[in-house]
């Protein structure tokens, strides 16, 4: 168990810490936070976050122990043996280790359960988000003494999401080329519940999906959860080849194609007009749906991407994602999903049964952004930050990392695909502890791709100027084997 | 297909009704969002959806059945049959039906689509809302007023939720008898977010889960489509018995028992303090783990209802569920789950995996309505309202209803359950349709009970005064046969 912990003892008390660690646990246990038989964090991890010394911890430890309380070698791993309340009802707790390790879906590996939950004061260097002083705050005052002048939407919302919004999501839309009535727009909680809801209610177990590789998927457990078979082809050209995805749809029988063809997560490419064209047509003849992932689309750097796949399709094909949150607020959870009616109905459907649909604030405040054009404005403007960022860490590249990686340069979006240099001798899971305990965090390639141990998601989206000279010199000292 | 349609012909417009339809449909047919294999909606569906005559439909049906873009029997059903571009690409699209059909998740049931979505203009009778004339408006904007003043969250929140929030409920709840730190506590999207995870992260495929018969699980298909057995015990003096719980227990090895024992939906029924007792020593005894749902709590009527049964529980047996969705917005999309932090963490990564955390916006209005008070107060002004409706709503079932049917009385929550009696004629499948047909929206009780033919769910909190009278005496009407 991972400590989560964000109680922290009282210096000016005239109790003792460890004193005071004991009965913040002895509290724990006797409220079944922490039942019987489970495993406490490691004597490191909870000294972190309780901010005290390892011999406070190992004092309180002892004490609890010897009260019957904890058991166990305590360099391996301590129990939760019993109760204060134990006696009373002379039983155990339901056996909720069995429970956590059983379920359907699989737990997300380690290494993103702490990507996704990072420590403060960690350099995050590949991640997938805007750098919180990119986010729009004083905009977002503005709108809402705007919107505090008119009736909050409070009661539950349509199953397809909020109308007004779909509305003013498909004028927006049709000026990216993609034509969709509001009746084909299902408005979902951030696109990831898209590729959930797809997985949940389209996919039967031991479907295969076709994706790139590497690919944001990989680094999902959704669709593996429900039982697909992911198969991945190269990126070639920016993209997903029509011929190669032909040649393995006639052996593999796919059941969907997941693509992300426009500053690609996690290498940054993005596919030409042409290649789109060739992929769709392929599709077409081969009956195979495409998921097009467009998350990216408005960050682009220097001209304006080609057209979705989605605005060539006059057939129901493609299925279309969208989503604020590389944009504007990932906070907002406000994503949405294009196609064929009875597709969205459907994925509206079980949308319903998983959570009653989305926040109707965040749908509100995402009409607000997107209806009066106060969106594309702000747009612009992370545009302009990003390519200022994007030249300082190319150009931090160039000057600390010059033969020992090779890496991309993207046109847009977030991501730079880094390829460690064949004579460099640590591999990426190696670098990803030994940046951590530096206090820089990584996105090791392997996330994306399984096989990969020799690349590195970078992002200069997230982290200052400064940090991202910081975290490029520990890369590079890392590298160099210092 | 059901339409969801909400373009309607502009009746200004010098283009004939017939011909506007014609354009759009053909349209929709040309986007992809009806593709080739479509079935179309009934022509009476459509005409109600357009607000056009049915004359109007048939005649923009035969028009687009002769550009041959329609074919089939209209009575039995309109199908797609291609596309005006499919000339051009020279294939079929997916075979989306098939796909609509698989998935792990069932559809809802039908009935359960129109109460999710019911067209406006009807008495919704049984609906499990507060009316919006009771939903804080005023108050919402005064809220925003104050949040205008201060940084928004905007950026993803840690796995559990917003700290703040749940920092602020851990002190509410203490009020309310569970002791449980917010790192035992788990924001979700509403409550059946809650159940969505326990059963995708914690439960297996075949697993049994005990409940209630009637329960609101029932209604759900959360439970059935991974899988799981729901078996029912009946209801007897308010709830639960521990000693039916035992005895079913024994042959029946639940994996879990799923309680809703205070204002409980669909009866209104509450287990007192010592049932509660007895049903936690039983699980306890049989390690057998309890979620319990408790999102009725605060609208007690008579005088508050005795503890949670969390309250009791020392050892980690209970899983809470609380919600904001009775008593302030169902829109806010705002839960919680409280039980044992590896529990509660393996919850939450699922989330994670699924849609990313919820709305910040909405944890950010929730951690203001329940910090500042402000929420108790709101609830104790919606009691005080709710507490007249059930007089209303008590009074003219005696006035119309007696000896047609039998009712429970509820202390709090919004439900009563009405039984049919015997010599009445019609069943609750039936009343159903005739309500419908004469505007009035019904929860018919085999929702709740697949077995249960002759019952209704009526609530008082979502329709008007003169809506409830008018929707009691239609019921009066069809059960006299009339
Ligand atoms: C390609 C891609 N799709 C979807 C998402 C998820 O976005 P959201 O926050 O809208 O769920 C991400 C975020 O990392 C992404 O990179
Ligand atoms: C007993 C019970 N639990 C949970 C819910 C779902 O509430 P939420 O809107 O918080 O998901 C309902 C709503 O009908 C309910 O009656």
């Amino acid at each position: 168990m991972r400590p989560n912990l964000h109680w922290k003892p009282d210096r000016a008390s005239s109790a003792g810490l460890a004193r005071q660690v004991v009965e913040h646990l002895k509290g724990k246990i006797a409220r079944g936070e922490w039942t019987a038989g489970t495993k406490i964090p490691p004597q490191r991890a909870l000294a972190e976050a309780l901010g005290v010394n390892r011999s406070t911890i190992v004092a309180a430890l002892d004490e609890l122990t010897s009260l019957g309380l904890l058991e166990g070698n305590r360099g391996g791993g301590t129990r939760v043996v019993n109760t204060t309340w134990g006696l009373l009802t002379a039983s155990a707790p339901p056996k909720w280790n069995e429970y956590v390790a059983s379920g359907l879906y699989e737990s997300n590996l380690h290494i993103v359960q702490r990507i996704n939950q990072p420590p403060p004061g960690l350099i995050r260097l590949g991640s997938g988000e805007l750098a919180p002083s990119l986010l729009p705050q004083e905009q977002t005052r503005r709108l809402f003494e705007r919107l505090a002048e008119r009736p909050v939407p409070l009661g539950y919302e349509e199953p397809l999401g909020n109308l007004h919004l779909r509305e003013k999501l498909s004028e927006w839309l049709r000026v990216r080329g993609v034509e969709a009535s509001p009746s084909s727009i299902l408005i979902v909680s951030g696109a990831i519940q898209a590729l959930q809801l797809i997985s949940l209610s389209l996919l039967r177990k031991g479907d295969a999906v076709l994706t790139e590789t590497p690919s944001y998927l990989n680094s999902l457990q959704v669709f593996q959860s429900a039982g697909m078979r992911l198969r991945g082809l190269p990126i070639v050209n920016g993209g997903l080849q029509a011929e190669a995805v032909a040649a393995s749809q006639r052996q593999l029988k796919a059941a969907l194609l997941y693509t992300n063809p426009t500053f690609h997560n996690p290498t940054g490419a993005t596919l030409d007009a042409r290649g789109r064209e060739a992929l769709l047509r392929v599709c077409e003849r081969e009956r195979l749906p495409v998921v097009e992932d467009d998350v990216y689309r408005e960050l682009w750097l220097d001209a304006p991407p080609p057209p979705p796949i989605k605005s060539m399709d006059r057939q129901g094909t493609v299925l279309y994602l969208g989503s604020l949150s590389k944009t504007l607020s990932p906070g907002l959870r406000i994503g949405w999903v294009v196609g064929p009616e009875p597709v969205v109905g459907r994925l509206a459907d079980v949308k319903m049964q998983t959570d009653y649909g989305a926040s109707s604030l965040s749908q509100w405040a995402a009409a607000e952004w997107i209806g009066g054009g106060l969106y594309d404005k702000h747009v612009a403007t992370v545009r302009g930050e990003l390519r200022g960022r994007r030249e300082e860490m190319l150009s931090l590249l160039r000057e600390h990392l010059s033969g020992l990686a090779s890496w991309t340069v993207p046109e847009g979006g977030f991501y730079i695909w880094l390829t460690l240099a064949p004579d460099v001798a640590v591999d990426a899971g190696r670098l990803f502890d030994d940046a951590l305990r530096r206090g820089v965090l990584l996105n090791p390639g392997f996330l994306y791709d399984r096989g990969d141990a020799r690349s590195l998601r970078l992002s200069y989206a997230y982290a200052s100027t400064e940090e991202l000279d910081r975290g490029v010199r520990t890369l590079r000292d890392l590298l160099r084997g210092r």
